[in-house]
C-alpha cells in the first residue's frame, strides 16, 4: 500500500506496519529501467531523494551515516585494504568513501543497473565525485556472478550495499554468495553487508550470520547505526571475516585518519560494535 | 498537517518535513484532560500507542530503549543514587527502570497531568508495575515549581522525561530550571534530560548544553540511541553534572547488574557516549 498526495512521498513497511514520509516539492525524475522504476524527488528538508521500486534508497541529507558505516569499519578492520569490491551501491556513495583510503590501489563497483549510477551522477553528484579516480572501475553486471568468477584471494574488502532481500537481491543474503565471497577474500579478507533493521528484521540478521557461518566465515559482528530514512530509523551492517576478531580494528589509524567524515570516527566505530541485550539474546 | 485515514496514525514533524505512521487496528481511548488530548491506539505491529496532542509518546514495542537510556546511564554515573526525581514521565516507564536499582531509597515522580498516569496504568500496565513499590511516590503538579522549592542537595539523580519544548514544556529546556536542578542536586548529582533528535534538533542540543553551562553545570555529555517511533528514529539525552566526567560511570556494577534490561548494558552505555563527528563540530 502506498499513501501519496501531491506533497508527500511515503514508503510503507508492511512487515512493521509502519510508514515513513518526506515532504516533496518536486518530482525531478522518473524512469523504468530494465530492472526497476527509478524516481528522484526534491524534498523540503532532506535534499534530493532516490527511490527504487517505491523504496527509499537515500536522501542527500542523511546518506552520510549509511555510506560511512558501510565503508570505514570494514576498511579499518582489514590490516591493509588495497583491493576493494563494492556489490550494488550504484549511487557510488560507498565507492567514494572507500577511495578516501590512500592504501587502496583498486576499487571496483559492480552494480546491476547502470541507470542507477547515471541518475545518481545527475542528481547526487557529490556521491559520484570520485568516480573518475584512476583507482576506480565501474562494472554494470550481476554481482553474484562477478564474485563467483573472481580469483581466490582477489579482494581485501567486499562491501555489499544492496537493496532489501526481495527478488534477485535475496541471493545476496544467502550462503552460496557468501561462499564465493569467502573464496574471493581469502583468510584476511573482510566482508560487510547491509543487514536491515535491528528492530524489524531481527530474525533476518540472525539468518545472515548463520548463512555466513555456513559459508566458512569464522567471525561475525553486527554494527548498529541510525539511518533516518529507512524503516524504524535504525539500521545494521554485518561484518564477517576470518579468525581475527573485529574488535581489533586499526584504531590508531582510524583516530589519525587524514580524510573528513561527518558521522564516523574511532569512538563511533567501537560504539557501533556494542550489542544491545535483545540482540545478544538471539 | 495531519495525514489520517481509518488505518493509520500519522505524526508529522514540520521542522523536518517528515512523517511517521503506524497502522492502527483500533482507537482504544481518547479524552481531553485539563492539559492535553490523550489518545491510545492499538497498532498492528507496535502494540499499544500513547499519543499526547498528536505527538507519539511511546509504543509498547520500542519504549524500552528510551526508558532504559533515560534511566540507567544517569543511575550508573552517580556513585550512589539513593534519591531520584523524575520530572514528567507520567507513563511511569522511567520510574520503573529507576526502581530496579536496589540502592534507591526514594523515587519521586512529578507529572503535571495525572490523567497520563491513569491512562498508562490501564493501557500500559507493564510500565506501571512498580508504582506500588514503597520507595515510589507520585505527585501530580508542576515539575518546574517542584524543583524550585526542593531543598538543596535533595536528590542524587534528576531525570527530565518531557514532551517536546513547546508551550509550558519549553521551561524544562531553559537555564532557570537547570539552576534549580543544580541546587537540588548538589555537587555529586546527575541531571539527564531528553534532548530530541541529533539529526533534526542539532541546534537545540547545542542550546540545552549552553543553558546547562549557564546554570552552573560543569560537565555535559550527550548520549545517542535509536527511538523508532520518534522523528528521525534517532534520539538523544543529555547528562549534566559536576566535575566528574561522565565517562567514569560505575562500569563494573553496570556489567554485573542484577536486573534485566532489553537494550542497556555496559557496552551500550559506553557506546551511547560516542560523539558523531558532526556533533563534535558544534
Amino acid at each position: 500500500m502506498r499513501v501519496k498526495d501531491g506533497n508527500w512521498f511515503t514508503e510503507v513497511c508492511d512487515e512493521a506496519g509502519s510508514a515513513f514520509s518526506l515532504r516533496v516539492t518536486k518530482k525531478l525524475h522518473t524512469e523504468r529501467s530494465r530492472y526497476q522504476t527509478i524516481e528522484v524527488y526534491a524534498t523540503s528538508h532532506f535534499g534530493n531523494l532516490l527511490v527504487l521500486d517505491g523504496f527509499v534508497m537515500l536522501s542527500a541529507r542523511d546518506n552520510f551515516v549509511y555510506h560511512e558505516m558501510m565503508s570505514h569499519p570494514a576498511m579499518y578492520t582489514h590490516p591493509h585494504p588495497k583491493r576493494v569490491l563494492v556489490i550494488g551501491g550504484g549511487d557510488c556513495g560507498c565507492l567514494g568513501e572507500v577511495l578516501k583510503h590512500s592504501e587502496v590501489i583498486a576499487a571496483e563497483l559492480v552494480e546491476l543497473d547502470e541507470r542507477v549510477t547515471r541518475v545518481s551522477e545527475r542528481f547526487f553528484p557529490e556521491l559520484c565525485a570520485a568516480n573518475d579516480d584512476p583507482r576506480a572501475s565501474l562494472h554494470f553486471t550481476d554481482g553474484v556472478e562477478w564474485v563467483a568468477r573472481a580469483d581466490p584471494d582477489a579482494y581485501d574488502v567486499i562491501i555489499v550495499d544492496s537493496t532489501d532481500p526481495i527478488g534477485q537481491t535475496a541471493r545476496l543474503f544467502q550462503a552460496p554468495f557468501y561462499v564465493s565471497c569467502r573464496r574471493a577474500l581469502g583468510d584476511a579478507g573482510v566482508l560487510i553487508v547491509q543487514s536491515e533493521s535491528p528492530l524489524i528484521h531481527t530474525e533476518l540478521i540472525h539468518s545472515i550470520r548463520a548463512e555466513m557461518g555456513n559459508a566458512g566465515f569464522q567471525r561475525m559482528s553486527t554494527l548498529y547505526f541510525p539511518q533516518c530514512t529507512y524503516p524504524s530509523g535504525w539500521w545494521s551492517a554485518t561484518l564477517a571475516g576470518g579468525q581475527r576478531a573485529h574488535t581489533e580494528f586499526r584504531e590508531p589509524q582510524a583516530r589519525e585518519k587524514s580524510f573528513a567524515t561527518r558521522y564516523y570516527n574511532a569512538d563511533i566505530h567501537r560504539a557501533a560494535l556494542a550489542q544491545p541485550n535483545f540482540m545478544q539474546a538471539l
